[in-house]
């Protein structure tokens, strides 16, 4: 049996992490949908992200109401730390004044206005000016495919396509902080983001950030426009000036005629083989490290042509 | 005793990271070897490694040769993949050809020419065209401060300031793929590496790549220059044309002009006050996550002034 085994294996030369994915039938895709999927448009590239509404629902209706609003339009990214992330903000307001119908004008200035509605502060503002944390919810719920390899900060796995951190004595699961994890900035107390302030990670993994502050989804396209952005160099990679900083020329949700995306299911047995094959790398790789760390597997995205 | 514990800690608050790194004295500090410290200079900026012989003394001779011979001067930065590697190479060829004074001069043409030697093919070639892995040590000579959180990989901690991880069962220790990582490009058999295409490490760290590769050191200042840039978008992000690339115009061993770096000593006290204040860090972070993997840890460089 082990000879027939070996030699089974021999035939079957083993897949890498990227075959299995470009393998993967329709079924081990789940799509993103259009009303999770955000598109933030500057001139120097457009990065896709998809929000998570199971992890941080009261951030997302904020970070909605604020994208309806056009808040983010004619914001900035504000901060690039090398190794860390990339920062970027809305504008401190007006809103866009909506036409009847539907089409968004900004209204003139960057400081409130008698025609615009302060978001947060004015009549009809759609989010509080604070939000409480959502660092972690329950696991209830989550179907989590363990990583099955140690995790240095908690035990993890995957669920819905979404890197995840568990912890069994409070029944909790969190998003983790991998490349690519898009969260809301807060000044020092736990609740003061507003969701108008929103970083991605650009380097090594700062688990560290964990249930500590809140995540709300993760870059699934176009990352590498914006991580290759030049670094601030004032403290904590904060740009010196306005002219260093790139703007945000739009942000906005999916319509139609945008590309779809799709994520893999990570309960599917292709996810299982990706898995192990990341755990376990072949071709160029002389010996295995039969583990790997959980930002090191980053769940396949694709993108289909309607 | 319990009280008075309590009553001395809220007396003293806790220190951040970069305070333990700014108030540690001399004593906790190491210089770089003027010898170990090469210089990549570019028009996007210049990078500082500091070599470690201690792990890969042949690849870094052939290094020190090709330097030497003048064979990165004029190479270029052929490859960027976002999270993960900025790859630069060597000219094919041929050496810069000394005069009796020391002085380097490029002889003509990227190709071999009658009067150049190529770098392991000509006569008096300063090192074999390929070397043989150097991928780990023995740990015997090695004293190492232990991570003191689990790793994923394998048991890790600090030799010398550099991030090392171990198996106790071959008695081995080898350089960690942590952010900044410096090691040396290989085709598919292990040894066909001969130091021309070096790589840094400019994503999450890539630590499946341990003990499959040969690091030869890391970047100690200058890397946001270089994460920075644009990413390839050839396969595995090369550059598609030679035009896209950013060229090397020197690449040169530090002399007493140059600024002198240190780094932290590992095994000193302040390394480990820094390491317990990463594992736990305190003032913005409302829950310590009372473990950091490896390549969170960055150990502090200083540059100081002559």
């Amino acid at each position: 049996m082990i000879l027939l085994a070996a030699l089974l294996a021999a035939a079957t030369p083993a897949l890498s992490p990227g075959d299995i994915a470009a393998a993967a039938p329709a079924s081990a895709w789940r799509a993103v949908a259009p009303e999770n999927l955000l598109f933030v448009e500057t001139p120097r590239g457009t990065m896709a992200i998809e929000l998570a509404p199971d992890f941080a629902p009261a951030h997302i209706a904020a970070i909605r109401a604020l994208v309806m609003a056009g808040r983010f339009d004619g914001g900035a990214i504000t901060r690039v730390q090398d190794n860390y992330v990339v920062q970027w903000a809305a504008r401190p307001g007006p809103d866009k004044v909506l036409t009847s119908g539907g089409a968004a004008a900004v209204a003139a200035g960057s400081t409130a206005t008698p025609g615009g509605v302060a978001v947060g502060t004015g009549p009809g503002a759609p989010h509080p000016a604070t939000l409480p944390a959502e660092y972690e919810r329950p696991a209830k719920g989550l179907t989590i495919t363990p990583l099955g390899s140690v995790d240095t900060y908690a035990p993890s796995g995957f669920a819905k396509g979404w890197p995840v951190a568990t912890d069994k004595r409070s029944g909790t699961a969190w998003l983790a902080h991998c490349y690519g994890a898009v969260g809301v900035g807060r000044d020092n107390p736990p609740d003061t983001g507003d969701g108008s302030e929103l970083y991605a990670v650009i380097g090594h993994g700062p688990r560290h950030l964990d249930r500590n502050i809140t995540l709300v989804g993760r870059v699934i396209d176009g990352i590498a426009d914006f991580s290759a952005l030049p670094r601030g160099t004032g403290p904590l990679g904060f740009y010196k000036t306005p002219g260093e900083q790139t703007g945000l020329t739009r942000v906005r949700f999916a319509t139609a005629a945008d590309p779809r995306f799709e994520v893999m299911d990570t309960t599917s047995k292709a996810f299982a083989a990706y898995l192990a094959a990341r755990t376990n790398r072949t071709g160029f790789f002389i010996r295995p490290a039969g583990a790997t760390d959980l930002c090191n597997v980053q769940v396949p995205v694709r993108r289909v042509t309607p």
